[in-house]
């Protein structure tokens, strides 16, 4: 900035000639910069403070300037000199380029240029995913490998090895791409995968939530252009894209652990010092001032640094790489993991941040608790939260205690006090804790858990009745990439067990289940009626916004109702082993005067006015007419 | 009230001898009249307005009149006309004596009189029960025979019968009475009797729990003089008597149900219906109508009509049924049986009623929930009831969950995730959901439940460490009469095995646990426990009122101090089956400059700077120094 002052005709086009210039010489001016993050950034956001890393040897020796007479209202040096953290104010600023030039005593000055880029139309008021829509969890190391070029790369260390259950096998998103179209015959509107930043750790690295670079995506991923073209071709197909953000840790060979801005950056021990997972401490009155440390600051496991977001600088940074993401790759919503392992004022700014700038994005978290209470607790606006003044501002949560019923219930034939579809029902009775309770995200099993089709034999009758539940009550139902065929996981064998390959998604696979003809009979029953019923649920709504209505289950049956002004859904679940005759005078102030029910999967018409015969192990989707 | 207008001289002095001459004529003159509730009541209470029933023949078609000035504010006739409810307003009335007069068409007029009591000093303000208190629940039919008298009585039906497990056993008030010396050295400061009001069932009628007049002290356990007597005789100890009152229901011999004042005072169906024992549906915004109808209006068992609290008559009768006790027994606070059976409305106006006219008066309710969300819904001024803007006015609330956990906690060695010492904790850690926590009722069996000592095969180890966590952690002990010399009872075997006499209650007894010369080593090892541990407890405000800091256990070892400005305690209970070893840096924040501890049961002193050996299944209680 000081030379393009100090030039002898600062008129307009001259100034652009010069920047032009200056660019293509800040090759070499700007050599002592290594990183500039975030790399460039967005004209017109809500908040117009951007805090800008640059890294260097010995940087923050120098003073800063910037041109086009943008402020700078802060500049942060720590006890690291190869940091320097600058601050303007965008505000009014349009998208352009401009120059951030440092110049310390006795020495050249070096400049760096940065942009402020365009933002997409109607960005800020962008929409996101919600319970009218079905949500598909896959892992792309182990989805589809769609470029067999970049499943092992230079620049990162662990390489292809497919026969290493817990190795990289390739997958990536060139193979998402080729089978959205997959995904969506099976009624998923959004995808959630698991992280696509670059994670460089020697070993499973395939799993990538310990990220070495969070402006990058992983090379045997695909490159960020390849990520910014998933949602695009998501987009054409009128699905959402859901980015798993990690906000509690990075990976040991993120870049930053090797020469750490400042020791507040993550959080530190006399000694390394493990998370002990007692998440309720956060709001346990009687916790202990060390448990609680340990909790919030202690890692995840020791290749995991864990991010301090009780420091500004970090905090920071992790929100404007959340929103860089937002707007580079123009995405739909977040998953957070280990949502409530980070500071609680902290983690509630970073979200707060985000919805700020963009008020209808969603953002689910992982919050892994016991009680409808402690996850209620977590929900943006919660009245609980509210009794020690908390608010996380976090749009939606899993509904973990939803998924535990569902690891039980169905091999629980009784329906006694507390087991079989009771526990079931138990579980909907709590609804009122939530604020949003149709801002739930429900599942049976993710990346993390056994699989269902194991936890149940691959008996598909329970499967059916599960995903019935996912499919009509109220809630984000999220799908675990390969359930839909049959697959199996056993959590116990390790993590790679409930992490396998979909097959057909590899070159040379002997089975192609992402196609009709490369499906066994057995995967074709699972999948036709999972495409079904999901399918039917996207234009529901009775089912997506409805109102629920259930009856106390009696003998292992369980009878819930969805409606609104325009339609009536009922469903009827036999837990039992044996058949069931259900009379349906009980029912009466929701079958009111319908006269049949049409059961969304046979096609079959039932009299719902006085009773209905239910097979073992059986569910009727009932639209009453 | 009319014919004393119509006299010819009504002055002052005449008008009283008049007056006087007709309430030894009202022998006669009320024969109309068979019952008057409440029989008399007190000047001055908060709420002027006095509803009372008058009950007798064809008593509706007559006008109502009062002398002495006093306003008739309301007259309630129901379908039935043998009842007249007449509401007047004794506010500026001192307490006296006046007369109601009926008059009818072509009748002769027939008077009632009615008194209004002097209330004892400080009535409206006495104080209660609170967690510097010790609760011994007893069933006086049970616990000591202190009157043959009185074993059997003509006016009832059930005789005595000593050999039938669930027949009456001859325990009565006198028996209380006799051995409140002994409850006291055992450090309770407070006792819950089951009721006491007459309960004329045919059988089982020894838990009492389905009155059939509840302004009568059932003749078996004594007059209502007696009572009176038991309380004034418990307050010369310094102790306090807590009436367990029944707001649901009341039991199939109540006089009003061969003749009820209106179909409205209980809740009908066309058939009998049973609750479905589901108080969720109370709060579950998905709840059917008829999941909540049958909850709310269906009946406990056949043999107790449940009382309709919708019903104005029936609630204001109830309230001042409440009120009455208090006023008349001197009581010092209500254990509410079955207390989120009724509807939620009408209870919380009773409750409100009772703690309007006495601000300090406890009352803890049977909640009887699965999670601490759904059992802090009923305490007062909940937050989470707010949600649904409904508050319960219920000051304290039994803690089923802790009750729950000691169920288990003691047998399970490891402490994994979330058993053994993990679960104990874990049920603090959500102590922010209760407004107010140190109002909670906390127990490890009670009348309803299998006893400890059964669950856990008389292991005294288990005991203590039971018995020392109701001591200190926060909350009001509760002990069930004769765990404090190792009683046990198989719930399974039936509710008699778990209510089985108190050795040496009766005449003849073999042994007498009473005196300490009578209790066997075994016996003398829980006694002198119990004893040495609460009576510690009565002068320790820390653990009354402190604070409380536990740690996440260890190896099944859980750590934990109460504490204030003036002293520290620090709890240790080592839950595994091996010796363990307790670094004490871990607690510094609590131990902060503390050298040793003194152990109250052993008196043994430890030094606390750095580890204490604890024995397999122990517990240390240690006083700070």
């Amino acid at each position: 900035m000081n030379k393009i002052i100090s030039l002898p005709f600062p008129n307009r086009s001259f100034l652009k000639k010069i920047t032009v210039f200056l660019f293509f010489m800040s090759v070499t001016l700007h050599a002592q910069i290594d990183k500039v993050e975030p790399p460039f950034w967005y004209a017109g956001m809500q908040n117009p403070e951007l805090q800008i890393l640059f890294y260097g040897k010995d940087i923050s020796q120098n003073q800063v300037t910037v041109s086009n007479g943008i402020k700078i209202t802060n500049v942060k040096r720590t006890e690291n000199p190869n940091y320097i953290f600058v601050t303007i104010d965008t505000k009014k600023v349009a998208a352009s380029d401009f120059v951030f030039t440092f110049k310390s005593k006795n020495k050249e000055a070096f400049t760096q240029k940065y942009s402020l880029n365009k933002r997409r139309e109607n960005s800020a008021q962008r929409k996101s995913f919600d319970s009218s829509d079905m949500m598909y969890l896959l892992m792309p190391d182990r989805f589809a490998n769609g470029n067999r070029n970049n499943d092992s790369e230079n620049s990162t260390q662990e390489k292809y090895n497919r026969e290493l259950p817990g190795g990289r096998h390739g997958g990536d998103i060139e193979g998402i791409i080729k089978n959205l179209d997959y995904i969506s015959s099976l009624g998923a509107t959004t995808i959630w995968c698991t992280p696509l930043c670059e994670d460089n750790d020697a070993k499973y690295s395939y799993h990538t939530y310990g990220q070495s670079d969070v402006y990058k995506i992983d090379p045997r991923y695909g490159t960020n252009a390849d990520y910014v073209r998933l949602a695009a071709e998501m987009h054409k197909r009128d699905m959402k894209l859901v980015m798993d953000y990690v906000t509690n840790h990075w990976g040991i060979e993120h870049w930053m652990m090797k020469d750490l801005p400042t020791k507040e950056w993550i959080n530190h021990f006399d000694t390394y010092t493990q998370t002990n997972h007692k998440r309720t401490v956060i709001h346990d009155t009687n916790a202990s001032e060390i448990d609680k440390k340990i909790a919030i600051d202690g890692w995840f496991v020791p290749s995991m640094p864990d991010l301090n977001l009780k420091n500004p600088l970090t905090l920071k940074y992790l929100i404007q790489n959340a929103i860089w993401w937002i707007e580079y790759a123009d995405l739909d919503g977040f998953r957070v993991d280990t949502y409530n392992y980070s500071d609680p004022q902290g983690i509630s700014k970073w979200t707060k941040s985000i919805t700020d700038e963009y008020p209808n994005f969603n953002i689910v978290g992982e919050i892994w608790m016991q009680s409808q209470a402690q996850m209620a607790y977590w929900q943006k606006d919660s009245k609980i939260a509210q009794i020690q003044n908390y608010n996380s501002y976090l749009p939606s949560v899993m509904d973990f205690t939803f998924y535990e019923a569902t690891t039980k219930v169905f091999n629980e034939d009784e329906g006694t006090w507390d087991k079989g579809m009771v526990k079931m029902y138990d579980n909907f009775t709590n609804d009122f804790l939530y604020p949003n309770i149709n801002n739930m995200l429900i599942f049976v099993e993710n990346h993390d858990t056994n699989r269902f089709n194991q936890t149940y034999g691959n008996d598909i009758r329970k499967y059916k009745m599960a995903m019935t539940l996912m499919a009509t009550v109220r809630g984000i139902p999220q799908l675990y990439y390969g359930s839909e065929i049959g697959m199996a996981g056993n959590k116990d064998k390790g993590d790679a067990d409930i992490r396998q390959d979909f097959p057909g998604g590899w070159e040379g696979d002997q089975k192609n289940a992402f196609v009709k003809e490369g499906r066994t009979p057995g995967q074709s029953e699972y999948f036709d009626f999972t495409s079904k019923l999901f399918n039917w649920r996207k234009t529901k709504a009775a089912v997506h916004f409805g109102k629920m209505t259930h009856y106390i289950p009696e003998n292992n049956v369980y009878v819930y109702f969805r409606y609104d002004r325009d339609e009536t859904v009922m469903v009827l679940m036999n837990n039992s082993n044996e058949t069931k005759t259900v009379k349906t005078n009980r029912f009466k102030e929701n079958i009111k005067n319908f006269k049949t029910g049409k059961d969304v999967i046979s096609e079959l018409t039932f009299d719902v006015t006085n009773e209905i015969i239910m097979e073992p192990k059986s569910v009727l989707i009932l639209e009453l007419k």
